[in-house]
């Protein structure tokens, strides 16, 4: 998605060079947008604006003069990380993250329940026809009184914490370094409006560390619910191991796991062994290791696995969401503000 | 479950005779309460108190001097409505009414996300050990500016529209008669602490009226879910029927049904055209008329239907639920406050 040139009264151009999306998937947020900003001009340019491979325009600085931003529809940009604008300018690049927050997290919600309420027993018997139950079989119980312990709170994990506690949860936040100020707790990246926890409210408590001593003080606490979000690094590279599913054991609530983020956080054939030996409740996972998952990995028949195919975030609304990203840069241009979701292309996101 | 005789200084004697639940189901509840009421003799009896058929102790007043309240653990009271304790005596009746509120909830919000992000695909997909989808076949998309319209805003309807407000949606309620004031707005039953929504924040609008005409302006409304919460009387049984999925069919965003309440406040029949034609997106159902649903029954055929036979509110947690209640009605009698959930002998709820 191309930038634009905005001056500071708010006059000028907006290019929307848009391989993604066509106009039309875009219209409400686009037509929010004109409204708002009446005296810009957009281009909207699909598909026949000719993009690279890497997905930046074939132009240099000096032909796009006074441009303010960049923005991207993807979350992270390292496709273009040898691009002469990212490596020769100072053009603000900005990226889409925090517009999958609540599909993934409603994916995360939906599998707990599916689990705590069991579902897929009650749908079997839907499938056979048959009214029945056995109170024993679907014991269940709601998420009241829970804990839901959340490795990575950022925008997926801090809509999971909304949620978790609408319905009454306890919320632990894990993150890498320690949040202890209010400033350090806020999320600055893009929030969907009305979703997630900007100023980092929801946690009953906070707990940090990438080092295993930081991370087993953190799984021996009752957590009904560990949802994986962290990103995937040399440190959270099988970051559940054969000790952390022994740890999570010793757990009298039995705990389920959900993993949004990255196959290889957990190492498979442990979660496996875990499975199997009844270490935990159960695991959702929309990721694998590897992906596409191979229809003879033993990991389909464990049981109380939840699998889907990496679709938590697929949704027809990704468009609107980074249009959304596109306005609040826009406004923030306009009244002369920093912008949301900026790259440092020091560290590379 | 008895009452007990306590006195204004909070000494006295507390009778628990519980046909449903053995000591240790409630054993978390009751020893906070016993915590919390050092003075008071509990007297746990279960299951050798002989209770009579009607669930009372075959009792009258002159034998349990000085009574404050008799605590039901149901939410109706109708089985015991020829009791001379109910039809003789003014002896508090308190129903367990709200206990079952987050745990129903959690199905209508459970039901609700397996049909937005199509999970019965994804787990015919995993069934079959299949990775692999078509991003067409799984368009879904999240809460975030849905609105999810609530008939009967009790304790089940609260918890849904809190669990709602936090997934980004706009909630609509709709009440038998109208809540103008802030007091009609606020559920003065008993809320599981954390959950609900004692004072009516959450809806941006207030709808009622048990006449068709007053339903018809809110099914015109552009509902993406639709709840129904309501108890069956008279004027709520085929509530909705063929005229009002044709209103339902309207609504360009197609509408989905959860139904926890009773079957028959559909009309049934007019339900399985409605799904076959498409009239709606689908309908979860914990409820069917009749139940249990026969085998034969056309509505185990229509298309996008999700059926559960009758288990939304079935859980291992309604005993300490239960006792919670005790504990609210012990703390008001300590109090000099009314009761929680006292029963209307005239209106006989």
């Amino acid at each position: 998605m191309g930038g634009g040139e905005i001056t500071k009264r708010g006059k000028g151009l907006v290019v929307l060079a848009v391989k993604t999306f066509p106009e039309d998937a875009v219209k409400e947020t686009l037509a929010e947008i004109k409204e708002e900003f009446p005296d810009l001009e957009f281009h909207y340019i699909w598909p026949k604006f000719e993009v690279k491979k890497n997905d930046m325009p074939d132009s240099d600085e000096s032909e796009i003069p006074n441009i303010k931003f960049i923005q991207f529809v993807s979350a992270g940009t390292n496709h273009v990380s040898k691009h002469p604008i990212y490596t020769d300018t100072k053009i603000p690049l900005c990226n889409a993250s925090g517009v999958h927050g609540p599909q993934i997290a409603e994916w995360v919600v939906m599998t707990d329940l599916i689990h705590n309420h069991n579902y897929l027993y009650l749908y079997e018997k839907q499938r056979k026809k048959e009214w029945k139950h056995s109170n024993g079989e679907i014991s269940s119980q709601d998420n009241v009184g829970r804990t839901v312990g959340i490795l990575g709170y950022g925008s997926i994990g801090r809509q999971v914490a909304r949620v978790a506690k609408a319905m009454g949860m306890k919320v632990l936040a894990y993150t890498a370094s320690p949040r202890k100020t209010p400033e350090s707790k806020r999320d600055t990246g893009f929030i969907v409006p009305g979703t997630g926890d900007a100023e980092g409210e929801f946690p009953d408590a906070w707990y940090s560390g990438l080092d295993k001593k930081s991370l087993h003080a953190f799984l021996k606490l009752k957590i009904d619910l560990l949802v994986l979000a962290v990103p995937l690094t040399p440190q959270t590279t099988h970051f559940l191991s054969t000790p952390e599913f022994a740890l999570l054991a010793a757990n009298p609530t039995r705990t389920y796991i959900a993993n949004i983020a990255r196959g290889a956080i957990i190492d498979q054939p442990a979660l496996v062994h875990a499975l199997h030996a009844g270490q935990i409740a159960g695991a959702a996972l929309d990721v694998t290791d590897p992906e596409p998952l191979p229809k003879d990995d033993p990991l389909w028949d464990a049981p109380n696995v939840l699998i889907t195919p990496h679709v938590s975030g697929v949704t027809s609304t990704t468009g609107e969401r980074c249009f959304q990203v596109v306005r609040e840069n826009l406004r923030r241009v306009r009244d002369g503000r920093g912008l949301v979701n900026e790259v440092d292309r020091g560290r590379g996101y």
